[in-house]
């Protein structure tokens, strides 16, 4: 309680010093990016304009975009998310796509290189971050590029980006209305979350490398009540460890193809049927990896099979921890974030189904489509004040004159 | 909330049942065993007379005493726990000696062939068993040995185990004044917990194959609040196929020796230092494994490495856990009990550590010597009523009657 107390008093600082500076802080010049420099991932959200106005577009500029949107792998570690783009959104009064780009965070290096290459610092002279890697590579990006970083808070450029998508895009946010966990063909419900909507109080849990759960009961009243270290780098270091495997699409692959029960202890390999008293189906985990103290066991027992007790392992018990804290903060809506549920709709359903069968329907379990990118667009949308964002989308000439500031303070630039 | 009320409802009409059957009930034949079968371990508490009435003693079970007491090691994986040995010990009526011996679950078929060519049928035709094997188990027991097992609930046991414990034994429960992770040498303090004394409420924390835990508000006033998989099982699961290590007392080793550091992703790895806005320290464990994605880190990481993060990360899980449900249970101090804490010093520094450090020093962790046994000595408690033993000790005169009884039903027996 101390520190969810010490963290709030520390953020409301950090607010009003924000607030304060944004009032003289006007819209910045084109390129527009977002990062969020995570301990796996690095995160990056680029808003392409459209061409109407043309003749807006520097020459240098043009050549980052084209760069950028004509390509889907950078480098050999760097690849845009082509299913996650978002044509026609209002952004700054521009309107434009947003594209979505992630490269391993031990390649940070490479990619320092490369905005030196395509000399991004005649651009700009700083870069929205968020993430731990925006503190840990601060002095990297001054030192090589010439570059400072505005260093936001992570939870809430998380937070941030996660209304603005799902109030844009109506199909962002969905629920499994029958989650189960052994079938591939689960219908996806879009769930409306707005802030207009009584979309308030959720539960963010974001599983990236390690796990953070937030409690979220208004716009900006929020703070961090629990985390784990058990999350999807977790996953990803023990696959790699037990399969031989290399990458997180890789591991995924295999665990969808395992079966969990070869590793796991079931509730019935030790009562020999359920455990009744206490209502524990024989069917449940009672020791993840259990059989595997046993040579036998272990010989029979294929990298699948263990890919999917570990995917299974870390998964229920992200559901568990996620589970308590809603019920001690009087919470019913789990918005689960973050890249260890890309393209993992195993997880999807375990934790759907997971969160429905011990809350017995009482608590709902949420997903969103661009779910590991959502620190990376709340920190693009810190290029101004979010009040701003909001005030530009409310009339067309307001829109006008954001753009406007954006040209004045693009000539002033260059 | 509707599992606990069920489970709190069924195990009330059990009581009942076993109050009503128990008016009838006598104290049994010698030898007195208790039995708790579990997921891994088999647990054997066996009562051995003081010989001051030798005469009592039939030739039968004078056969058993001396098999059992002249080994440590039974067949090639039984042993008795010589160090917790407990002279003097009243029970029933008399005094003798508490021994402590155990198995794996796996050999429970040369367990029943042992019996079997002791003669155990010709000494008593039930044995009190606890644990997931005495419902797993019990059709063996009655057609290879002709025995039926009295079944009885592993978490009642657990708990009357405990408080027979507690109350004999002055230095049975302790805690660590100064909990240090990093140091070997923590001082064990005495804690006393007596029936008499206000030793309730407390959360049990049983860290078997599994992991339950039991909220405690007075002697007959428990229910299982929750749990987790990821429990010593797990451990010893992960640790065999991460390290190729065979055994228990292999992987504690390993883990003692070894530098999670060098396998889990720190918040400094991430951040460059602290995680400031929540008060997260840059030495707390933020990716469990995550520097294991990495071919380097992997081919860096000894086996003794991995058995320490593997032991960390399950040991701060249930930690973690474990605080959560006592603060919302409204509770401060938290036993941990089970198997994995057997010679297992390091986790008990960090389960203390945890405890201490993330309720800033409100809940406090306590211990037990015998932390694996007390379900097999609550099971050995059920051979007479609880409230019959409790008798039996008031006077030396209804000690006698009970050890009369005692004689009376070996007779009708033989």
């Amino acid at each position: 309680a101390t520190i969810a107390a010490m963290a709030s008093r520390q953020l409301s600082e950090t607010k009003l010093r924000r607030r304060s500076m944004s009032t003289s802080y006007r819209l910045p010049p084109l390129p527009w990016f977002g990062m969020d420099i995570g301990g796996t991932l690095t995160k990056l959200v680029y808003f392409e304009p459209s061409l109407d106005n043309a003749e807006e577009e520097r020459e240098k500029v043009a050549h980052i975009r084209k760069y950028l949107t004509s390509n889907v792998a950078y480098g050999t570690t760097g690849l845009r998310d082509v299913y996650l783009e978002m044509p026609n959104v209002s952004f700054l009064g521009r309107s434009g796509t947003l594209h979505f780009i992630r490269f391993p965070t031990c390649s940070m290096s490479i990619f320092i290189d490369m905005a030196k290459d395509k000399n991004l610092k005649d651009l700009a002279d700083m870069i929205c971050a968020t993430g731990g890697g925006a503190y840990k590579f601060e002095s990297d990006f001054q030192s090589r590029l010439g570059m400072s970083l505005l260093k936001l808070d992570e939870l809430e450029c998380l937070l941030n980006g996660l209304i603005f998508l799902a109030e844009r895009h109506p199909l962002e946010c969905y629920y499994l209305p029958e989650p189960d966990p052994s079938r591939s063909d689960c219908v996806r419900q879009p769930y409306s979350l707005t802030r207009q909507s009584d979309c308030y109080p959720f539960l963010a849990v974001n599983i990236g490398s390690g796990v953070s759960i937030i409690a979220v009961r208004g716009p900006r009243d929020w703070n961090r009540v629990s985390g784990t270290s058990l999350g999807g780098g977790t996953f990803l270091g023990l696959c790699c460890l037990l399969t031989g495997c290399e990458t997180f699409e890789d591991a995924i692959a295999l665990a969808e193809r395992g079966d969990s029960n070869k590793v796991d202890k079931l509730v019935m390999d030790i009562y020999g049927g359920d455990y009744e008293l206490f209502g524990l189906r024989g069917d449940l985990v009672a020791s993840s990896f259990g059989h595997m103290m046993s040579v036998d066991k272990r010989a029979e027992a294929k990298p699948e099979d263990l890919a999917r007790a570990t995917l299974v392992m870390l998964t229920n018990n992200i559901g568990s921890i996620a589970r308590m804290c809603a019920s001690t903060q009087g919470i019913d809506r789990v918005i689960f974030t973050g890249n260890f549920l890309r393209c993992n709709e195993l997880s999807v359903r375990l934790l759907a189904h997971a969160m429905d069968y011990w809350s017995r329907g009482s608590i709902k379990a949420l997903f969103v489509q661009h779910e590991g990118y959502l620190g990376a667009l709340g920190s693009l949308m810190e290029l101004v004040d979010p009040d701003s964002i909001n005030n530009a989308y409310c009339t067309s000439e307001s829109a006008q004159t954001a753009s406007d500031d954006s040209q004045k303070m693009s000539s002033q630039n260059e």
